[in-house]
């Protein structure tokens, strides 16, 4: 199986990305870096690739569960290297559900899975950061 | 150092990620999994990452070296691996560099560096796929 994307240079140090499936993303540097903030930069990218991954294990999990689902927010933090090449050394992936008559039990099964089974970012980047992970349940 | 991100779950396979520097992208996963193809597909990102970190860097570089750069173009394709979790096991990057009077010298230096000591992107994910490159120049 394989991905494929392609990113174009647009000036300054703004460039746009595009995936196989057609869609597009803006990316920039700081102006610190030469760039203008127009867009993510790269490594951003990264923390929300882990957040949305496993967010849809999780969402779909707990639906296949007969869980009534109402909301799921991710928090993503990365501890970057000092040194270049700064590379990801760790990541916190934090998760706050909301539902109604949520199981603990199911919550952590679905976790679990995405963690340890499913989530193709997560297995990618914990080869570079230690991957640590909580959540929060609030039934409404 | 550390970097942030937030990702929101808008319904079906949908996310809303949001980087600490403001800027949103829709996420989503295609029909066969369940969504509705409203945005890129998470791992999608990493290989946007890997390719415009590293297009920054080239750039960069180049304009350092008071070379005349039109244009570039980035091409990357992702390895996976068959089983879950699917993660990367292999990421090709080619950049095409369009430019007047390019010296080979400089873009080799230029890919050099940027995959050598600077992308952070390349450095994290080449702990799990292994990273090969190309470059191809196009003086105009």
């Amino acid at each position: 199986m394989s991905v494929t994307a392609r990113v174009k240079w647009t000036g300054g140090m703004q460039f746009v990305g595009e995936s196989e499936t057609g869609h597009a993303i803006v990316l920039d540097a700081s102006p610190d870096d030469g760039g203008t903030d127009s867009g993510m930069r790269p490594m951003e990218l990264l923390l929300v690739g882990v957040g949305s991954c496993s967010g849809m294990d999780i969402v779909s999990v707990l639906q296949k569960k007969r869980q009534k689902v109402t909301g799921l927010e991710v928090s993503v933090a990365g501890e970057n290297a000092d040194e270049y090449p700064k590379r990801y050394t760790a990541i916190h992936v934090e998760w706050i559900i909301t539902g109604h008559n949520l199981s603990e039990d199911a919550v952590k099964h679905a976790v679990d899975l995405s963690m340890e089974k499913y989530c193709s970012v997560k297995a990618t980047l914990e080869h570079s950061a230690k991957v640590s992970f909580g959540y929060r349940i609030v039934n409404t």
